[in-house]
This record gives structure tokens, sequence and C-alpha cells, in this order.
């Protein structure tokens, strides 16, 4: 018999009774019942119940253990009286008889119990993240996330695509955040740099004349922690074809993550078909471009019955300012004072001056709306509005009014609360939607000045042409991008583009940012040197796993689907990272620590 | 039509003549036969001949493009004439008669030609990557590495492992190597390393209660540039496995590798049962630990026939010290005495006094023993090794003497150039076998102390029991250690063993290396908390992939088998890297830069 196992704790099954077994496994815990022990035993595969009984030569060993300590036991397999079978244990039907323990390792006591997974500090989970592993929840949220990673190579595999390691010891990366650094030491006074993702060796990859390029691939940012973002490291589905157009992209991938999603969603429904929005109609119905489509308000413009209306405030805007809009947000079933009293203090929690609204109810046969707004339009331009939105008795409608660019993202969290607070959204299930046509370019306010909306390696629509005939900055801004993301639930999962592959048309568009060619060739000096030397036009995407992986677990918290994070100061609690370099390691790098800063 | 292409280059067959196709690809090149033009144009799948005449509407565009310009071609499928039939080529039986061609990126005049593959400088070559990787040897090496790694993932899932990642920012490790740091902007003055390799977070996820965890992980180690080894990172097929033994890991690995091997070795033989051979038996027979066994040599002691001989140099020392050996390299088909000379002149050459041989020929009836060394020993001595040896007429035997660890690595030195010269090395085959049962401790002449042989996560054979046991520092040196290495063609391919999980054993096993608990303790503290928590036997080991896809492609250059390599003085000449910081990087880390020293 094999020294630690015959069967992983997850394997006896009625058919092995009186059988002999030898399982390993760490004791999850002991039950002392009128003198017979009873042992939970747990290993990676399961958990199968130890028996020992006075009678038993492994008695005096049974007595010895404690929670965490791993033992081998061999026993006898027996079938449980039916009272005791429990259906919902793959091992359920059967104990172990144990006729000898050995104990193989010893715990001393735990300073984080395995058992019963009762609330823990982070920090204390962290530094003993090998017993917080061994808790049921995150050890299952574990496994899957491997599950969904190794599905992913799958289905990549499936569509054509090869996986390509990118270096990971590169050059710094001029793609908005901040690089870590990493000091040569041939080389004293330079630096290597962790890449922020792998994009300009994918398009470097396209270059070389490869095709359909995927990875999973380690990402590196030094950012300030935020609870929605791990400090240090972080993985994404990357990918990257030749000879492409946006369609070719979105046909690829649509499938393949929405078969991830389906594999892993527990029975959840999954859109089968992503609605493609465009970005202005993503702002304008759902107030992001990130929208929950879960949740089923739409919202729309309202302008008209509100100018030269009996409501001033918003008469008064729409008259002083042409680009002044009411919007609605239509709330079915909200139709009740104390729901829309309830809105409105919460926008005045969030700084809003309050949030409009119109209720209907039925009096007599008629819908009539109430409430202070109503009245001053009067019924007329009230009634209006319920046919535009088709709302009914029962039903409320909120309204934000202003300059759409400033209301947007209030409107959209306006939105997501009414549809949250009166149960219409779904949560039931994985809502996917494509974000495409972007802006190329936006308005940087602070420099004013135009700059890249997104990232600059994309293309703007229509090309060369396009940059030319662009008239000033208005025209620029209008302008959009073959730039696209996946969004679900009200995540941006996945985003991509398809590359600017011209110089021309590379130093066009940096121009228009003010960046002269010089500025292309010092950022991205190895892919602009490719573009000189013929280059496929190409595209890609890369999706955050993190991401998916919690709203396939349905964690809250990106520490529950990684295997060993830091803390949210950047230190690996378990390793004791970052440490204090020797003197001898700062000396071979050429390095000086500064005095700190007192703050 | 799809904008670019309706098929691959390499889709194209004898099927499709007479339909319209759309290809996209690079111009490999241009041919003009009489004023007909042929391109060969090549996507990351293949090549497909493209003709352009005159009467053709794309002839002016055929005309204009040149080697690597990116270009779509539309045009007519038509099947070549018999004599022009290529075999050889995929889309051999075919041409597509362009009717349209698009010039969808233009090349300037290259650095580095990618048709026909001359030989060009190494930093050309790596400054422009993306030309070089496009060149057909390189091109088929990256996708057969990409391969390996895909038939490695499903041969490691098939074995029941689950791939984990583990952290690429972490502390430094003690393992030997130099480390990366990364200096910590939030904590500054501390530093995270980059891993040498996974071995405590694979130890720590067995200790976190998962079992089978491979990964292919890249690897940093910040060595002196050496041709065998590219700096920066490398990458590993590393597991680890709970519950087990030695056997165990040998038994779920050597298929794992077998059948990579088979599936990438076009044909030639792969050792099907790996033998198992005891570090001491390698190093007697082969004077390696890194065998070839290709080579069918194998050495035996033949002490004794020189022991009290005639030939004074060996009997004296013999004589002298009790520890002096004579080993034979018995050298089939070697006997001729200019064969014998040459060696003689190599051994000199590599700083040796020389090399003593017999050489076997018939002299009528008998098989007599000629050359210096057979003189001064005599006939009897001379038959005696030649029986040892099973040695026949045309046949020879070398021999070095003295203490066999200070002559063994020449003597394995000297197996390989005899089995090379006389061509006895099969060089068309993978032979593959396991060394077990390495030292578990060695002696440090530098130190003059014990200290470990390989790594200091090993158990000993025999555990706690046999390190009590130990007398002195002999018997400490004869423990042997839960330690093998996997080795093919006389690389070593993969090394692992059976792990310290014993927290006593590993405090005693650092004790006798004169280190103590504390510097356990410092050096492994993760790892060292987790042992007193509950944890299982187990063990891995970890593959080196960078030189089974060399052995594999048959690559001499690691350059040749890694996508976006360093050069030899760690510089990535594509993305200028490493690179200066900025005053603004250094300050937030709270840098300086030392003044360089001159040399």
């Amino acid at each position: 018999m094999h020294r630690y196992r015959s069967h992983s704790c997850a394997a006896l099954k009625k058919s092995d009774v009186g059988q002999t077994a030898r399982l390993s496994g760490w004791v999850h815990r002991v039950r002392d019942h009128g003198g017979v022990l009873f042992i939970d035993l747990r290993d990676h595969y399961g958990m199968t119940q130890v028996v020992a009984d006075p009678d038993s030569p492994a008695f005096s060993n049974a007595e010895k253990v404690r929670g965490e300590w791993v033992i081998r036991v061999d026993g006898k397999v027996r079938a449980r009286t039916e009272e005791t079978v429990n259906p919902n244990m793959a091992t359920g039907e059967i104990e172990l008889y144990a006729e000898e323990i050995e104990v193989l390792s010893a715990a001393k006591e735990l300073p984080l119990p395995v058992f019963g997974e009762p609330e823990y500090p982070e920090d204390l989970r962290l530094k003993y993240r090998f017993l917080d592993l061994r808790r049921e929840t995150l050890h299952a949220n574990i496994v899957k996330r491997t599950k969904i990673i190794a599905e992913m190579r799958k289905q990549m595999a499936e569509a054509g695509f090869t996986e390509y390691s990118t270096p990971i010891l590169t050059a710094s990366s001029p793609e908005g955040a901040r690089d870590f650094l990493v000091p040569s030491r041939i080389h004293q006074g330079k630096f290597y740099a962790l890449p922020q993702a792998p994009q300009q060796y994918k398009q470097l990859l396209m270059a070389s004349g490869f095709d359909r390029y995927f990875q999973i691939a380690p990402c590196f940012r030094d950012e300030d922690p935020r609870a929605d973002r791990l400090p240090g490291e972080f993985y994404q589905l990357d990918l990257e074809m030749s000879f492409v157009e946006q369609n070719d992209i979105l046909e690829t991938m649509e499938p393949v993550l929405r078969d991830v999603f389906k594999a892993f969603a527990d029975g959840k429904p999954v859109t089968e078909e992503f609605p493609r929005i465009p970005y202005d109609v993503a702002m304008r119905k759902y107030g992001s471009d990130k929208p929950d489509l879960r949740n089923p308000i739409e919202m729309e413009a309202v302008t008209e019955h509100f100018d030269g209306s009996g409501f001033k405030v918003f008469a008064g805007m729409i008259a002083k300012d042409p680009k002044v809009e009411v919007w609605a947000i239509p709330a079915k079933t909200g139709g009740s004072r104390a729901f829309c009293d309830r809105m409105n203090s919460w926008a005045q929690s969030q700084g809003q001056p309050g949030l409009g609204y119109i209720f209907w109810r039925k009096e007599g046969e008629e819908v009539t709306g109430a409430g202070p707004l109503a009245k001053n339009i009067g019924p007329e331009r009230t009634d209006a509005i319920r046919a535009q939105l088709g709302l009914e008795d029962g039903d409320a409608c909120f309204f934000v009014a202003g300059r759409p660019d400033q209301f947007v993202r209030f409107a959209g969290e306006a939105r997501t609360r009414v549809g949250d607070e009166l149960g219409l959204t779904d949560k039931d299930r994985y809502a996917l939607c494509w974000i495409v046509d972007f802006p190329f370019y936006e308005w940087n306010e602070d420099e004013k000045r135009i700059d890249f909306a997104h990232n600059p390696f994309s293309m703007p629509q229509g090309g060369m042409e396009a940059l030319k005939a662009a008239d000033g900055d208005e025209g620029l801004l209008a302008l959009k991008a073959f730039q696209y993301d996946m969004v679900c639930n009200g995540f941006e999962i996945a985003s991509g583009g398809i590359r600017n592959h011209s110089p021309e048309t590379m130093v066009a568009a940096f121009g228009h940012a003010g960046l002269g060619a010089d500025v292309v060739e010092e950022r991205f000096g190895g892919l602009y040197r490719a573009f000189q030397y013929g280059v496929p036009p190409h595209g890609g995407m890369a999706a955050g796993i993190d991401r998916i992986v919690m709203l396939l677990v349905g964690a809250k918290n990106l520490r529950e689907v990684t295997l060993f994070p830091m803390n949210q100061q950047a230190q690996d609690l378990l390793m004791s990272a970052p440490a204090e370099a020797s003197p001898a390691q700062l000396r071979e790098l050429g390095l000086r620590i500064l005095p700190q800063k007192k703050d």
C-alpha cells in the first residue's frame, strides 16, 4: 500500500464498504459523541469522516490529535447508518473506522481557525495565509480561479490562438500608470521596468509575423492602494490578431468569453448575443460606459417637455444655454411619495441640490402625475412625459437637468440606485455587452488642450483621412476610435482596439495632441521602428482575469480570489516583503537610499 | 469578402483552382521571369506564390513592392503546370494570379534580410528582432516552443495537476543566486525581489492544503552573462505534490516528460524507461552527474591490475595513498596508435600530464596489448584488463589515476571525447535517465566546514534518525538526500526533491551546516512558520523549459528559442532597456545613484 494514501479524502463510496483504506489529510475537526471520536479528515479533494472508539488501537492517537494536525489513518470502510448518511458530502454514505493513526505533522495552537471560517482581521489572515487558504470558501475560490484560467486557455486554443510569453524585465512603458523599476547591476544607474501590460510586445509579435497571440499575462502597476485593485501585480487575458478589423475581434472574443462565463455561471443566465452599444448611446441611456444591463432602466432626454414650462428652474436653464438637457430616469413601480422622497434625500447626500420627480397614480379612471414638479408643468406636459416613457399607474420618474457632461455620472448613479432600490435589477444573471465607438480624443481641462481619450495606440475611425478632415478642436473631439470595452454587470472586464499601425497616421494623431514625432520615437521606439518595416493591420484586447473571477465566484474582495496577495499597504506579510536590502546588494547596484522624509 | 483575407497563405489547394481568393501577407521575395513577376507571399501560416503578368491590372503594383512589404492580393487560384509544382510546399500545386494588389504597409530598406537567413551580427538581429523573428528557422523554433509548452500543460493536466500562479513581486530568497530587487515606493528604502524560483510558494501551497501544483513559471536570476544562460528571466515547468515519496514524483513525471519528448522528437527514439542511476554510480561510470547515455562507454575501476605492477607511476601512487584508484575508459574500435596518441595530446592540452592507454591487436591467433603501458605491466595484467572490460582486437582503453574526486571531471570529459571521436555516441536520439541519491552535505573547502550539497529544502534520507546517527563529518558526508535530477543527452533538464517538512529536522540539518534556528527562521520565515501548523509530506521538481526546447529544436543558442531575449550584456536592444530613470522616479523611490566607479 502507498506510504500515505490509498484514496483521497473525497474518494470512498458505498461500494468500498468492507475494504481497507488509507487516508492522509488535515484534522478538520474532532467531535466526541459519548466517548466515540469523530474526526473530519480533509484534503485538497474533500472530506471523510473517521471514527475511533475505545476498542480501536488508534483511539489513543485519536484522542491526541487537534485541528489542523496532519495524520495518516488506516482503517475499514463502513457504511453509515441511515440516519447519519450525509447527502451533501461526496463521502457521506461511509465512514472510516480507524485502526491506526500516524501523526505526520502536529500543529501549534492556531492563530486563525480553519473550521467554521469566522471573520478575522485581514492582516492576520495574510500573515497566516497558509491557514486562511485551507478555509473552504477561499480554497474553493482559488480552485475555481485555476479552472476559469484553464478554460480560457482551452477556448483560446480552440479559437486558433497560440500562447506566447513576453518579457517581464523590460523597458519603462509610456502607458500612463507608474512603473515598477528594477535597478540593473551590470549597467549601474540604469533600470529595467516591469510591464504594465504586454501592449508593445504583442504588437511587435504581430509585426514579427506571428498571428493570433494570447497570454495569461502578469501585469505590474505601482499604484496607490485602492479597494478594487491589489497593489503590485494582476493578470490579464491578453490577445492580438493580425489582418483584422474591429468586427473580427468582437466576433472572435464574444463566444470565447461567453463560453467561459457559461462554464462557471452555475446555471445563471449569460447573455447570448452581446449588444454593441456606441459610447454616446451608453452614456445617454445608462449614464455610464460600464452599464449594468441587468438594470432595465433606460434614460431618455425629455428637454422639450420642460422648455418654456412652468418649472422655472429647468425652463430657465434651458433658455440660457442651448447645451442644457433634461434627462428622465423612469422608475417602474417607484410611484410612491415615500420612495421619491428617499431618492431625493439620497441625491442631496451626494451633494446634489435634489432630485426632481413625478409619480403617477390612478385617480378615478385617469392616471395623473403627482408631486411639486407635475404641478409646476401642468397635466399636459406631465402626461406627454408619461407617454414618451411608457409609464403607468404606480410608476415614477426622476429628472436631472444641466449640461449632460456635468450630470451624466450622477444620472448613472441615480439609475443604478433606482434599479437596486426597486428590485428591478435581476442580480442572478450575467449581462454582457460591448461598448464601441469611444471618442478618440478628449479635452484636457487642466492643460487646455486635446489629449488622447484612451490610449495612443488605437486607430482613429477613418484613419489618416479623418484626422486630416477634422475641423478644429470640435471636429477632433467628434472623432471616434476603433476602441471597445466588454462590460459585465456594470464592470469593464475587457478593453481593446484596432491599432494604429501606420507611422504617418501615428505621427499625425500625436501631433493633434501636441506631441511631436520625436515623442513617438522616444516613447514607442521599438514599436515605431517596427512599423517602418512592413507591419500588418492588427488589433486585440485584454480581459481582466481577477475581475472576471470575482464576478464568477461572487467575491467582493480581490483577496478572496488571489492566492498570495499583498495587503493594502503593498506588503507581503507572509514572506515579509518588501524588506531591507543588504549594504552589499546596494553597493552592487550602485544605489544609495535617501534619508526618509518626516511627514 | 473579408477586408484582408479569405484564406491564409497556407490554405489554398488544388481543389480551390478557379476560385477567387484574397490573401494578405509579407512579400517574401519577388522574382522576375521574363517580364512575369512571381511574388512569394508569406504569413504566419505559410507561403503562396502570387503571379502577375503585364496583362494583370495588378502588374504596376506588383512591380513596386519590395521584400517585407505587407500587401493584400485579390486574384484567381490557378493550377501550376506539372513542372512547376512544388511538392515541398503546402500550397505547391497552385498559384494566385493577381488581379488587384493593395499595399497595406511599405518597408524601408531592410537592415537585415528575412529571405535566405544569412548570418548577421547578434546585436543587429536583436535590435531588429521583429525582422529576425520573421526568418523561417527562428519563426519555426518559437512556434515549436509554444507547442512544447502547450503539450506540457496538457500532460500535466492529464496527470491531475492544476496550474497556480505564484507572486512575482516577493521577498528576497535565500537560494543562492543573486536576486533582482524592486524598490518599493510606498516603503522607501525597502525592496521586493523577483523570484529565483517559486520554491517557497509552492511548498506553501502544499501547506495551504492544495495538491498537485504546477506552473509554467518565470524565474529571475541576476547572474553574470554566460553562454548557456540568458541574462534575466527564464522559464521552468515547476511542480509539487503532497503526501508523496520520491518514487511517486519519479513515476508521475517520467511519463509526462517522456511523452513531451516523444511528441516533438521528430521520430528520433526517446528512452522508454528512464534508468535510475545513483549519483555515486553515475560519477564512477560516466564521470558526471549529467551523463550522456547516448555514449555507450562505461568506466570501471581497474586499480588492482596496476597495484604493484611494473608501471611505477600508478603503482607508486596506489602504494602511497589508499584512496587512489585507476579508472579505465574503454574505447571500442579505438585501437590505433594514431587515435591513442591524439587522445594523449588532447589530455595534455587540457592541462593533464597525459593519458595512458593500451590498445589491442591481433598478432597471429592472439589478441595482444600494445603501447608503453602494456609493456610496463606485462601481458598477464594487460590481458586481465582486457578480460574485465570485454575488449577485443581493434579496441583501446585509456587510464586515469589518482583520487577519484580530483580526476573524475576530467575522466568524464575523456569519456565524452572518446565517444564522440569514435562515433560511438548516437546523436540521433534522446537518452533520458534519473540521477538519484545525491549527497545531502558536501565539504566546503574554502570555509573548512560541512555545507548543503544542493539545497537546504531537501529531506535527508532516513530523516531525523539519520541526522542523529551520522558519525562526525565522515558520517554526515555519507548521508544521501531525497534529491534527483532528470538528465537528457548530457544536460540536466530537471531537478527536484522530497522536502524536509519537519521543523525539527530542518533545524537539525541546518545545525550540522553551522547555522542556527534563527537563520532558518530568518531565511525561510514564511515556510518555517507554515511548518508549525500542520504540513503534509511533500516534494516536487522543476524542469528547465528553455533547455528542453533547445534539445527538441536542435538549437545551440538560447536566443534561437527565445522570443525577445536580451543580449549578453543584459540589454534589451529592441526596447532599449535598461534605461535611465527620471529624477522624479528616483525621488519617488527615495534612491540616489552613486557616481560610477572607474575601472
